[in-house]
């Protein structure tokens, strides 16, 4: 018997409101005393080590730390470690290592040296048994269960909400009810996914919190559906990518209300010039994100949830099982 | 008279001998004091900001920061000041903004608000009247001279010879002929380009200090060809993207013998496993780079000149103008 292409990834999708919900009721506590102890140190910046589709959880808490912390923050080459062997000295440095598995090899070495440089290291991990958990001083348990799909998605979001609740503290009780509205009313998806059966090409905006979501997003469309989505900021795309975007390339958009989504305006107002299909995660006439009443640092958690079930009917509908992507595993082994 | 398509682009990238001895020998004064600034300066870590192609530059001086002064360092989310308008305390931080034109409004309102906000800033521009280059404490000049193509080319590498004199500081006097020399012995360029004529979709692969390489390449091949070429590190490609490789989807490689091109030997082997088409760009069998007796920390400034000759000869194979991409502009205004 053979299940139906894509069903472990429409479990864990379908999953998340209980993973969410799980995470705030049993995380808290965890989660404030390392918050606590990151109040005490008061960093002086913030580096954070990740990779894949944790990169783009990397990329939220980066905007976190520097919109509601006020701290400087960036993002790690992790070859500076691994290939140049560089160790710089991070005394009152917050090290964030961000990883589903707790496996990445590289990731581990990064840890471990920044530790050894003085960093106050943290890991972001499903797996609190892993290396690279032992390794960080605190770990944090994103507790999204057993990810049975090799795209990540329930992770994804957990370690999103982590990261939220580590970096910005403010509640966030409302979030999986919205996220579980947002399940519940995507009546466009399979209208969505007919129109991009065919296509080889596409680019994924948003602009602020929005931009790793488009990232994400992007990611999830080449890891499953085979295409090439390239991601960019707004601002980016009018930087000279612009130039790609023909009548053969279409556009997908994260256009919830937010100050990301007005910053955005400009480079739709572009594309709509130029006669671009685009199709709205968020915005009028687009797929559902319901994100009503809550602040802008959480619709990325609500708003991948339409391009998750986006991806998983596309890939069906090109005849692909999201399950089993070609050349990939669940824990990526590099250096 | 209608000058041959992209006759500009060709001047400029034939102009980049010229223009790097003439950095070397006219700029190396005003770089130096600038250096022993930062020295004196000993900043804690290093901010650094800009857009499109000085993205890549800003790439190229976080890796020089990290591996070279063994400083913590981080690209600039631009979004965070003028969406979100966060003002972190950067005392102690030095804040390098990165812009051929000086002229984009973003940039210069996140150099303006850095300042503001303690941190030592410098503006690394083409135009040392420019609003950038007055709004920051010090201001270097890339002395490119008029860059009249839109896509850039020689600012690019006069960016990045900038970049290294202040950040890296050793002997750089090779360097110009190794450009001349990369200049002199390109052969294969018009049977690569033969090969990509009917492309749409690319990816360009670099590592360590070859990667800002491969996210200029494609940018370039994105601007003025109208291909979507998706840039990743060897490691970043492994995670995820490698599933949208197949036969259809050649690859670029920045391969010129270093640590970077060592490392980026097991996500070669892969793609050689399934069976993909890699261009070398400095490897065997590929497009020449003459980089003997140079610090891998120059290879980018010298492997970037056979990839614009490439995007040039391909450019004009498909009938398009390169001097004249469609929907840009030199300086690109965004907020």
């Amino acid at each position: 018997m053979t299940a139906l292409p894509g069903s472990l990834m429409a479990g864990d999708i379908a999953g998340q409101t209980a993973v969410l919900s799980g995470l705030i009721e049993d995380g808290a506590n965890e989660i404030a005393a390392v918050r606590a102890r990151i109040e005490a140190f008061d960093p002086r910046f913030v580096l954070i080590g990740a990779r894949g589709t944790s990169d783009h959880a990397a990329l939220y808490a980066k905007y976190l730390v520097e919109v509601r912390q006020l701290r400087p923050a960036g993002l790690v080459s992790l070859s500076t470690t691994t290939v140049y062997q560089a160790t710089p000295d991070l005394t009152g440095c917050l090290y964030l290592a961000i990883s589903q598995s707790g496996g990445s090899p590289d990731l581990l070495a990064a840890t471990v040296a920044a530790r050894a440089a003085g960093a106050l290291t943290v890991a972001i991990t499903n797996r609190p048994d892993s290396e690279l958990a032992r390794a960080a001083e605190f770990s944090l348990d994103i507790r999204a269960g057993t990810e049975t799909s090799v795209a990540a998605t329930k992770t994804y979001t957990a370690q999103l909400l982590t990261l939220y609740l580590l970096l910005d503290g403010r509640d966030a009780s409302r979030l999986p009810a919205a996220i579980e509205a947002t399940l519940a009313n995507q009546h466009r998806i399979a209208e969505v996914a007919d129109r991009y059966q065919f296509v080889e090409r596409m680019v994924v905006v948003g602009r602020g919190y929005s931009y790793p979501s488009a990232r994400e997003a992007a990611l999830k469309l080449i890891e499953t559906c085979y295409l090439t989505a390239a991601p960019f900021s707004g601002a980016d795309l009018q930087h000279g990518p612009l130039a790609m975007v023909d009548d053969s390339v279409p556009v997908l958009a994260f256009t919830t209300p937010s100050r990301g989504a007005e910053a955005l305006r400009p480079t739709l107002r572009r594309l709509e010039q130029l006669g671009t299909e685009i199709t709205h995660i968020g915005g009028p006439g687009g797929l559902t994100v319901v994100a009503a009443g809550l602040v802008e640092e959480l619709h990325p958690i609500v708003e991948i949830v339409p391009a998750q079930l986006l991806v998983l009917a596309l890939a069906r509908l090109r005849g692909l099982d999201p399950d089993r992507p070609r050349g990939l595993a669940k824990v990526t082994e590099t250096w």
